[in-house]
């Protein structure tokens, strides 16, 4: 019983540690991570943060995950049970959502992230990279279900609507970040637009 | 003589300098540049770079503005005195063509540094903010063109296709960076597909 409280808390320790690593890293890079750094924000020892996180990358690849979470609960779970076009709008409207509640402060984590990363080989960088193609694979999915099940024409270009889609969601997010709030009524209707010109006559 | 022949030697050890700081920030970030790293790596001393560039801030906005001019030498001049539809894809076939040639070896050097310095407020957030908004302004007066000229119907809406223009020439950066080349034509393909859409009938 003793070691399950421990564990428990070590847990909760660990969770509090990632959700303050992910909002640093999201307005300052993963770069800008230290393991003493977080330990003075939190008030906690250095030590105590080392036994949880052996080490920068670690800690860098702990705080990746914890964002991949946070992603998940934001912006693909609600798509719930749905398919094709219901699918993909429900994607669209919760990462616009997602922009709206500003979940990370410095905008979408995986768009800074993979900025940082791009050229930086290594575990952080496949991590991320990881992330960012999986997202792009659910799109296409969605995109897929809907040509397949007839909602969108058999000859729509299911990889080019995807591409397009992603696109003009990071683009929201940048223009969003650079103060520009206007982007995030742009996206939809750009994504709608193309959605219509894709159905069958 | 003398004077000028020192200011002549000054001028092209800061335009070596201002190139490998740009490389070095298109990889690892403008956090990343250093007086002291660039002095290692150029063979020169620390107190010589120091008189060329006072702090690590000076660095970094003498940085932005040289990517500026190369971006501009890039992808603004060669639209030369074009208008309307021409000059809109001269500028979309030159930004394909300036991530092709792999100008800045992080990708994107303005995509990169918008990342990293959107939540950070001072001088050079406001650099490289004020570029992202010139290049969008760029475009959106050569859609506006299109649009007063007649190549595009009275109703189109030039700030929606100036977004989409932007937000697709990033996403191709984006998927260049993660690997993906066929983000380049798929690129084009969507733009070229948005601006037919919008042809007179």
């Amino acid at each position: 019983m003793i070691v399950d409280g421990r564990r428990a808390r070590g847990n909760r320790t660990r969770e509090s540690v990632l959700a303050r690593a992910v909002a640093v890293a999201s307005e300052n890079g993963l770069e800008g991570l230290s393991i003493g750094g977080l330990a003075e924000d939190l008030s906690m020892s250095k030590s105590g943060l080392f036994a949880h996180f052996g080490s920068k990358e670690e800690l860098q690849l702990a705080t990746v995950d914890h964002a991949r979470q946070m992603f998940v609960d934001a912006v693909i779970a609600p798509a719930g049970e749905t398919r094709g076009l219901e699918r993909l709008d429900a994607y669209v409207e919760a990462f616009l959502a997602y922009l709206r509640a500003e979940i990370f402060p410095g905008g979408c984590f995986f768009a800074s992230a993979a900025a940082e990363f791009d050229s930086r080989p290594g575990p952080v960088r496949d991590a991320v990279v990881g992330n960012l193609i999986r997202w792009r694979r659910v799109l296409q999915r969605a995109v897929e279900d809907a040509i397949s099940s007839g909602e969108l024409r058999p000859d729509a270009d299911g990889a080019l609507l995807s591409f397009e889609v992603a696109s003009t969601l990071a683009g929201a997010n940048t223009d969003h970040q650079l103060g520009d709030d206007s982007s995030l009524d742009l996206a939809r209707r750009s994504i709608r637009n193309r959605i219509d010109a894709l159905r069958p006559v």
